[in-house]
């Protein structure tokens, strides 16, 4: 056994309460070096009496590791523990003070849960495993109200720049639920639609008011209401790392120096406040003048952008937040804009905007979910580009699967692209069918998936400005065969819980493979999910169960003989199997 | 290299802010195996103009693993970095992503601290590490008002059991704190002192209310304020995690049952409340029906212990507040608590009882220090029961040092026993020469030295009861040359910031080795740790800076010949040695 390889410390995604009554134990261990695992468990105050060996599974590998877990559900919520390894007929025991070769005869220096206290339990709100997201750049998604037009406004359909105007606005989005509601969509993400100097209003100006060229309080009341009555939530993004240039507070700075009241707002390095080759010499995110990072520690600022936060929610039934630049925020802030939050709207949705590894804000006391651009990734790494082999894959997939507690990746928000990345269409060289397979994937994986607005009728764009293009309208433009198979997509995952909640297996994903089959499994259902990724034909053959499945997509079903299920594919060809 | 052995993961001791500019980062690798690593770091938003190559230097190890570390400060407080680790000529890039043979080209996969947001990082207050501490379990420590004794009392001295009393209380150690002044002691943390039924307090009947058998609260201010003339600092109690069976609330419950207005202040399991076979269906402190668990998510209880959290902080001007079986409370609840304490004393001092790894307590909005119970353990094993040799100590220390951030260790609440464990004295089987050196470790290590009363003169006792005997007070009876040697130690830790805050090294600690010596710097302060834990003498033969060396205890200087400093020691024999 190579003992260097074997990890284990309590919490994050390694021992965590999963409900109220759960707790889920992981180990990591060198790929293929154990054969068996167990948890050994028990009440520390009662250890003869509770004391139990609990079989661990294999639930995730990646490239150098593989990944055991298993549940206990402690009758007295406490939980003391530790692991017994073993390969082949070696065994070994792992204690929170290292190995030992025979079984301590006491409970002492095992590991620890003290206590599963139902207020630290992870608990992202349930509806959000179940949605469909639809992400909106309000200036570019449709034109509902020309009177709200910018002075400039650019024909619809015309050439982003960073800096041009459109005309999109609320009513666009209200005379266009049509369109989501035909596709299937349960939830819109909004990028910014508070007072802002720029087109994509990451530069706050009025965090009270809805932007004029895209309407006003009652527009977004309109919007929400009509999205509810659909059964589309509705999440609206909060730019609380900074403010815009214009924001009153800052403006107050840039006039008075240092006796402006507002002074401790930001961060000021020096004044008079200025900006030197690009360099202002206040803290700005990146080092975008336009945009003073927020003092976020200030009680003034905490309690304004916390106002703010509760205001909307109460003001239009706000079903949630997604959180810009989330990650340079303080941690203080967001544990106290959760509570906030979830006071005013116990259902709330807390999306943070990370990039990177984001367990210190999934433990349960901030977000509910981070933008899984990880798995965005991923994703494009093997079914777009080409550059990862079906076996990285699925070493990438299974690495964050193991990052995470299971409850952050049941709402992880699972995105292609979005307005801060090209087009997934774009990055794809205009292979649609690349496109189709990586939103299949998308679509039958654990998270919360969500179509950058015009992805589902097959438009393209590189990174910022040409990302944030006009919504296409004319149908005659748009792809609608693309469109009816997002459609089917979202009915598909819909009608089947083991596509968002069940377990992952991957079948086929070798070395150099671009062939790929996956399972997922809830209770008695299992699909599986099988994708050829090269443009010719290929076959599988996969040990199953022998039975017959059924084809999601078209009706049809297949019968495995002899426990094998032999399939071809035509070149981009996929299956979707459900056990019948 | 040894890939699977390699480990990083963003934040708690891996990287994390050490102050409001400076960010510590740690790898650790398979003990041996690397010979260079650098951490390569820079603001993700102007990669090419800041990224740099940090050396980073070995800074423990354990029986497995070396642990490497540096430092950063980032001049716009945003980090990201990656690793360089070297093995001779081998060399390979660890990124978030994975290990990667050719310096990435870009920061984008590296791992991120996004901003250093001071209202996240981890400030114990700054005087808890230069304290030094006296533990009190004030029914045992002196006698100062008859006219309180309980019914029944027993003559001082007299042998404990779990249910009798001797009388001690707050004037009684108003009355002794000139032997706590002598013997150099800056900080008192009481078990606990408000209104119980037994001796130790631990049931709370009344938590606004001091026992009446101790005092009251004019008592206790005058207490405090005598202490704090004299810089003694005042550590109170706090038995959160449940109340006693006499407290109102739960008395309530036990009688109206599921009529009570308190049936949520507690967990109960099923009504009416009951005890069959020893276990109550209520949850408790373990199984004991004398301390029902308080639900310290009810908003109600909440409320209530914050309030009396504050109250006595503002009362009598307390420095802080020792938590009882801290661990089995939701952190929720720790972290309004701390508000609320810091609000009240930004100097206040937060200590936990946790006996296992506290990580998940030590990231700057729950605990300040927790009591350092595997310090205990170590420190046992090879100075008092032999049981480990110089190595398995000195990795069981690097261990202990690698698992928390530097502002942790600097302040973790190190003792050698309390009112929960058996004396050090008894442990050591008699041998006054083994309690002496494992203090002399407590006393020359990191971390806040706490002295359980009476060890100082040389008392002994199994586990509770025998732990919790009468405070010997005849001088003929105290060991006094062991109370000098305790005054020697605190003078020396005193006089010598390295002995406090330093950087420690093993200087000798080998395979059987009985044999310790280390070194503990802090800019140009050196000084040498030497102990010899056999019986018999032994020669220390050390590489040291060719320099005269001056013994702490002694006044006498030694001169290191050639580089070579040698020293016999005789059984027992110890030396503490500044370089001049």
């Amino acid at each position: 056994m190579l003992l260097e390889a074997v990890y284990h410390r309590p919490r994050l995604n390694w021992s965590y309460a999963y409900d109220r009554q759960t707790i889920h134990l992981r180990l990591r261990a060198k790929k293929g070096d154990l054969t068996e695992v167990f948890a050994w468990v028990g009440d520390k105050y009662a250890w003869d009496a509770t004391k139990e060996l609990i079989p661990m599974t294999l639930f995730t590998s990646d490239a150098m590791f593989d990944y055991w877990e298993c549940e206990s559900i402690p009758k007295l919520r406490r939980l003391k523990y530790g692991f017994l390894l073993q390969k082949g007929r070696e065994q070994i025991w792992m204690t929170e003070n290292g190995f030992v070769a025979e079984r301590p005869a006491n409970p002492l220096k095992l590991f620890e849960y003290p206590f599963l206290n139902p207020a630290d339990v992870f608990t992202p709100p349930a509806w959000v495993k179940d949605a469909v997201f639809y992400q909106i750049f309000p200036e570019r998604f449709a034109n509902g109200d020309p009177s709200l037009n910018p002075e400039g406004v650019e024909t619809w359909g015309g050439t982003p720049t960073p800096h041009n105007f459109f005309g999109g606005d609320l009513q666009g989005v209200i005379d266009h639920l049509d369109h989501l509601s035909e596709l299937g969509i349960t939830g819109i993400y909004f990028t910014p639609i508070f007072k802002g100097t720029t087109n994509h209003k990451y530069d706050t100006e009025d965090y009270m008011m809805v932007d004029p060229h895209f309407g006003d309080v009652q527009t977004l009341k309109r919007l929400v209401d009509a999205c509810h009555e659909r059964g589309i939530r509705v999440l609206l993004d909060a730019v609380f790392n900074h403010s815009g240039r214009t924001f009153a507070p800052f403006v107050d700075v840039l006039e008075k120096g240092e006796a402006s009241l507002y002074k401790d707002w930001f961060h000021i390095r020096e004044f008079p406040l200025q900006v030197t080759d690009n360099i202002p010499n206040y803290d700005s995110f990146a080092f975008e003048p336009l945009m003073p990072k927020l003092n976020t520690e200030h009680p003034e600022v905490k309690a304004y952008l916390l106002k703010v936060a509760e205001f909307w929610i109460k003001e239009v039934g706000l079903d949630g937040w997604r959180l810009d630049v989330a990650d340079e925020v303080d941690h203080a802030f967001w544990r106290d804009f959760r509570k906030v939050v979830k006071a005013a709207n116990p259902e709330a949705y807390i999306l943070g905007e990370i990039w990177h590894e984001s367990a210190p804000w999934l433990e349960g006391d901030q977000f509910d979910a981070v933008m899984n651009y990880p798995f965005t990734d991923a994703v494009l790494d093997f079914f777009v580009h080409g550059t990862v082999d079906a076996e990285g894959f699925s070493h990438a997939i299974g690495s964050q699967l193991a990052r995470y507690p299971l409850q952050a990746s049941e709402v992880a928000f699972n995105l292609l692209d979005s307005h801060d990345t090209p087009r997934v269409l774009t990055l794809a060289g205009g292979n649609k069918n690349r496109v189709k397979l990586a939103a299949l994937f998308q679509f039958t994986f654990m998270g919360t998936p969500c179509i950058y607005y015009g992805g589902e009728i097959g438009m393209d764009g590189e990174n910022d400005p040409g990302c944030r293009k006009c919504m296409e309208w004319d149908p005659a433009k748009q792809d609608r065969e693309l469109f009816s198979y997002y459609q089917q997509l979202i009915r598909i995952r819909a009608e089947e819980p083991a596509l968002r909640t069940g377990a992952i297996t991957f079948l086929e994903a070798g070395p150099q493979g671009t062939k790929l089959a996956y399972e997922r499994s809830l209770g008695d259902d299992v699909i599986m999910v099988l994708i050829n990724t090269e443009e010719t034909t290929q076959t599988f053959q996969l040990s199953v169960e022998e039975r017959e499945w059924n084809n999601l997509f078209t009706g049809d079903t297949y019968r495995a003989e002899r426990g094998r299920l032999s399939v071809k594919l035509p070149g981009y060809g996929y299956m979707v199997l459900k056990k019948v």
